[in-house]
Parts: structure tokens; sequence; C-alpha cells
């Protein structure tokens, strides 16, 4: 089913409400369905640990001129970073001048994934939601370290629903773009991925145990300001939308000033 | 007081325990203390999100040959790399070949830290333990992004205990040390930290809110394996044990295979 509210506190931990069990999730899906129809639609449930992945679309590898990574370019997001739909993303102009959006297709894990076949990993998948990763890239180029730039507070913005694998259908054949204040700027499919879904979550498995709860984004494709001429970045008074086909659009705020 | 055991499960999280106050934390702690007593000292408690800190120590930058860092090189570690004292550092071979130690002061967040002066920040510490921060150098290094290096399963021994600061003094006047097999390879201290913890964790800060039960790992000094010549790494059948005064020693075999 598709969770598209949970009736939980904002911030309870993703892998409380999974470790209840999928009748309970529907439960509280289904709970929450009318008092917040119409309302802010998900509590920004708080994930594990966020495993994110670099230059993983085809038409992003071209844009940005780089080579095809021969294995995933893993990195790290901290889950402080969260934020839900309807949220403002927080521009401190005394930290960055260079943000950036980044629409990705986030996979949610929902049973213990260790050294797991890709068929293995991609059934241990919970659901999907979408994702932007919200990147400071003079803070993420200037430490080499990408984990500071990444995650800023308000920068990893989360939702609007968590959609179920058997909803969803195939995860390397959706749609997803961004648009800012109306604008198409990302428009591409998961069909671009250098290293699908299944292969990702089962290349993390090698390292380290995924956990219920945990997070795992699967990049970006063409579209990033960073990489236009000239160069576009994340202003105060803009609009985000993020939207991945089959789950809906997360739409962002951006705001001035330290939060 | 120093927490040398708390009487809750392997894993419970450390913001949980955090959350009930110093009172209750003593309360755990003393009715730990006696069953406890030798036997494994400290059941892992689960950190929110690790900071990491990378080139701290002045005789370490001087060792690896690097530039000073005009600001904290800041990475990640993820929480499921965490185990306990005594607990085995696994390496799997199929992964890594050049496995090395890291002794590190590690600071745990009492209370949520945003925008903190030095002072604000160092009163917001609930306690310090020892972290070994063990590190994949083939997988650091090839990979770029130093994530998947250092959070491969059983890579962050954290222990032997939490001492308050009240107890420690001054965090910035600590012998630190690393032995392998008994025989000394790390042996320094905090007083050659570039950006001492105060600084540290108001830099983080400003980035992003730390939270109760996050952990900061502050750097390690000179003497890791890596930098000698020739190059030494742990392998299978090795005790490594790491140390800081006023803490205490968290000891580790080294263990071969997956995990």
């Amino acid at each position: 089913g598709l969770w598209y509210a949970l009736d939980v506190p904002p911030g309870t931990p993703l892998n409380a409400v999974l470790a209840e069990g999928q009748e309970e999730v529907d439960r509280l899906a289904v709970s929450a369905a009318r008092p917040l129809a119409g309302a802010t639609p998900v509590a920004p449930l708080r994930p594990g640990k966020i495993v994110a992945i670099g230059l993983n679309y085809l038409d992003h590898i071209r844009e940005a001129g780089m080579d095809k990574p021969e294995r995933p370019l893993m990195f790290a997001k901290f889950p402080s970073s969260v934020i839900g739909p309807g949220e403002p993303i927080v521009i401190d102009a005394d930290l960055t001048e260079r943000v950036d959006w980044e629409v990705e297709l986030a996979a949610v894990i929902g049973t213990p994934l260790r050294h797991a076949s890709p068929s293995q990993a991609l059934a241990g998948v919970a659901g999907y939601t979408v994702a932007n990763d919200v990147s400071a890239r003079d803070l993420q180029f200037a430490d080499g370290q990408w984990t500071r730039g990444k995650s800023l507070d308000t920068f990893c913005p989360l939702g609007p629903a968590i959609v179920t694998p058997d909803e969803l259908g195939d995860p390397q054949a959706l749609r997803l773009w961004t648009a800012v204040n109306g604008e198409t700027v990302q428009d591409s499919s998961t069909a671009e991925m250098l290293f699908g879904v299944a292969e990702l979550l089962a290349y993390c498995s090698r390292a380290f145990t995924l956990e219920p709860g945990d997070l795992v984004l699967t990049g970006t494709p063409w579209g990033c300001g960073e990489f236009m001429d000239p160069r576009r970045s994340l202003r105060p008074g803009d609009t985000v939308e993020v939207g991945v086909e089959g789950i809906g659009t997360l739409s962002n705020p951006v705001a001035g000033g330290p939060r």
C-alpha cells in the first residue's frame, strides 16, 4: 500500500515504525489519512543512517564532465538534515552561496541486509520516497570530503510519501524531475542509472549492514544548477519541487538566515 | 561521575539514556556496576550520528606529509560500525588488506548544540569515551570519499566507559596511545590537537545540530600503520588496545572473514 501519511509524532524513528510490521504501518497510514487531508502530508520520519551515492546517472556524469565511476561512489548525509514537505530549506549566507538541488529516488530499508544478492536486496526494501539531496557546492568542493556540504540542517527534504514496492513497480523505469519556481530544471528517468537500486543496495551490504529505517539515496540525473552556464543556485524566496513518478512531488520553500 | 557500565540492553540508543537525565544515568551506572564486574564492561550504546575529524593532530599531519588544514576536515562513520570492548574487529579479505588503527578521544553530546560558542559547546558534552577509528586505507584512498572505508561493520570500537567532564578535567591535556599485540605504536597527547574539542564542536554546530547521543571523534595522533616504513596493517589474530588517560583502555581482538 501507499503510506501517504503516518499517524506518528514528527521525528519518530523510522525503524520504530517499521518494527511494528506492515499491518501496523497500514493502520497508522489509514488513521492519519483523514485528519491530515489538505494539511502537511507527512511528519518527517527520522531515518537511521543516510547512505548517498554520487555520479550515478549517465546523463549527470556527461554533464559534470567526469569519468564513469568503476564502482558506486558512496558518501553520507547526517540524519539531522532531514525535513518534511513544505518545510523551508534554510540557506545560511555566512556558510554558503552555492546551494544546489538534486532529485533522487530513495529506498527505505525494511529488513537487515548484509552480503545480500541484488534480488535479496530488492526484497528488503520497505518502500520508496523522494529525496532532495540539497548540496552546498562551495563547501562540498572546498572540503574535498562531501559530508559537511551535504549535511547542513534542512538539506535533506524527504516525502511526500513512502510507496511500497508492490505499488511502485519497476524502480528502473520512473520519470523524475525538479522544478524551481515552476521551471523544469531536471527531467530524466531512473533508467539512466549506472548502478540500479538492487546493485547499489547489494554493494552497500557487502561493506556494512543496512538496517531497518536506513535510507539509500540513489543519485541524481542531469540538470543541477552547478553545471549550468551561467551557474544557478537556490536563493531565499525560491520554491523547489522534486518529484518521482508513482511517488509524488515534494515541495519546499527556500529561506535565508541561520536556523 | 564515571559511567563505567550502564544497565541497559546492547544497542540501546544513547539519546534515550541521556534523555532520562543525569540522576537516571548515575542510577543505571551504579546498578550495572556489581553484576558486570569482571565481565564485558559496557554494552555498546548506539550513537545517533558519528562525526569524525581528519588530520587534527600536528604530529599526525607531519607524519602523513600533508598540509595543515585551514579548517577541521569532517567526515562520517556510520553508527552500524559500532562495537564494544572485547568484540572482534572483522577484516573481510575480499574487501580490504590495509586495515589501520586510530586512537581518538570521542565526545558524547548531551544537549543540542546549534551555533554554539566554544564554551557553550564544551558545556553540552555529556562525557568522553575512547574510540578506535578503524580505517580500511585501500578503500579510503581508492574511493576518495572516506565514508565506506571508515564504516565497515565492526570498524568503530567504543569504550570502555563514558567519563563525565567533571571527572576528566582538561580534555586538551590527556595522554592517548595504541598498542598492537602489546607493542606501543601511538603515544601522544591531546595537547597536539590542531583544533581543540571546544572549537571542533562549535565548528560542527555552525553547519548542523549536534544532538544528544551524537558522537564527535576528534582525530588521531602520529603512529598509524599506513605511514610506517614498511607499512603495517592489522591482521587476524592481532589484539589492538587504544587508551586515553582518565578514561581507560579499549581492547579488541582482530578476526578474519566476513561477519
